[in-house]
């Protein structure tokens, strides 16, 4: 890069939230107004991107759906030499930097640089995209807890941790989980809970959000006729009955149970 | 209440973060803009009823350490009251509303009025509060999932799900659990966990942020030699040992595990 720095270097990683540009912090707002680089990801609303200088340097470095243009390595090289080069970089990342966003591997990263690095968090969806649906995470009687789970391991399988959370009492959120139904369904069959309801969130928070809720044993079928599509949560647990979409399947149940 | 309402009845409820008046989101601060009545909770600053107009209603229904004197009950109907007599309510809350919040009741309540309700998620303590310090709910190598538990229940014994949560992977979190502290401490060594890393954070986000670190079998005697205080949530999990206050930790681990 042959640019002429005078600034100096920083980093500041910042949650863009599930997707609505207004779900921004005004604590982050105010890290894009001074960023000189953005570099965003493919699960951030592009329309942030507004709220930075329009002179600043805009950088895409999302990999998604196995596109690995940018690998992590590649990301972590690029945000230091941009803050080296630039000054102020904004890390802009889906959600919350934390929730399975590989923040810490940046910061990390950074001060191998001793570059200096703050955090500014996000709405992570995985509480977010139920809540603005009307499906609270905990509710008295329902979920005194809820287990926020990843989709996609570093290895390709289902996480461990999710065979644990099936026969959890918590509310169970599977982010980036979508192509692993099946296998998550099979899972919760396993232990019993057919019954249990659950909601798919689609672009949660955006003009593409769709919602599909069923119970475990139907919940694929609701998938392919809502035709819903990743990026998209699952969200499992008593929870979800209190969504009004829930009601009719209430009824059919009480109704099946009465023959 | 003698005003005369020419406004229609609406509800919002709004998170407000962690602390920090910065950590609410755009959407937040945009319902605060429009709200003729304020109620805040007690994990609300007091400082973001600035963002309402300066002629709205403020209403402190703040309930902590058994000051009970707004029951839910009472703030429900409060809600719906002012909702009917003033127009929009903003009902501010700590957090996310829907995080050990009780949002759902308050929204039901408003449903059975007929109010019409939004819902404005906020920063989780859970997540955000961990990540200003540095600490990642998650981190590939350490933890593939979190789990964010209460510590306070409806019963005032500690929650079932804690005892699951102790067995488990996850990275688990306890929000309002620093009175419980050493039964929490009990429930790990009973796991044989009492090397597991440990952080509590107290007034997160705040001019009175403040942090022990430690493991379950000494996290009670750092806590007292600091001093902490509730309001503070409880991190336990490998990717506590992430923190730089753990590192000296780790390092005397090392050597007795040499001697």
């Amino acid at each position: 890069m042959i640019t002429q720095n005078t600034k100096e270097p920083r980093i500041t990683l910042v949650g863009a939230g599930p997707g609505d540009t207004d779900l921004i912090t005004i604590k982050g707002l105010i890290a894009l107004q001074s960023a000189d680089v953005v570099l965003y990801d493919a699960l951030v609303n592009d329309e942030m991107l507004q709220f930075a200088p329009a002179n600043a340097v805009k950088v895409y470095v999302g990999k998604r759906n196995g596109d690995h243009s940018y690998s992590q390595e590649a990301v972590n090289k690029l945000m230091v030499d941009y803050a080296l080069n630039y000054g102020h970089v904004v890390r802009l990342k889906g959600g919350d930097p934390f929730v399975f966003g590989r923040g810490y591997e940046e910061l990390d990263h950074a001060a191998a640089y001793s570059i200096p690095t703050q955090v500014i968090p996000g709405i992570s969806s995985s509480i977010g995209v139920p809540g603005l649906q009307g499906i609270p995470v905990t509710h008295r009687g329902l979920a005194e807890s809820f287990w926020v789970v990843t989709g996609t391991t570093a290895s390709g399988m289902l996480s461990n941790d999710l065979y644990d959370a099936a026969r959890s009492r918590a509310t169970v959120v599977v982010l980036m989980g979508l192509h692993k139904l099946k296998e998550i369904v099979k899972l919760y069959q396993n232990e019993g809970r057919g019954k249990l309801p659950v909601a798919i969130v689609q672009s949660g928070s955006t003009a593409d959000e769709q919602i599909a809720i069923g119970v475990v044993d139907t919940i694929v079928e609701v998938v392919e006729e809502n035709k819903i599509k990743a990026p998209a949560l699952i969200v499992l647990g008593e929870v979800v009955s209190l969504h009004p979409k829930f009601q009719p399947i209430k009824d059919f149940y009480a109704i099946a149970d009465k023959e």
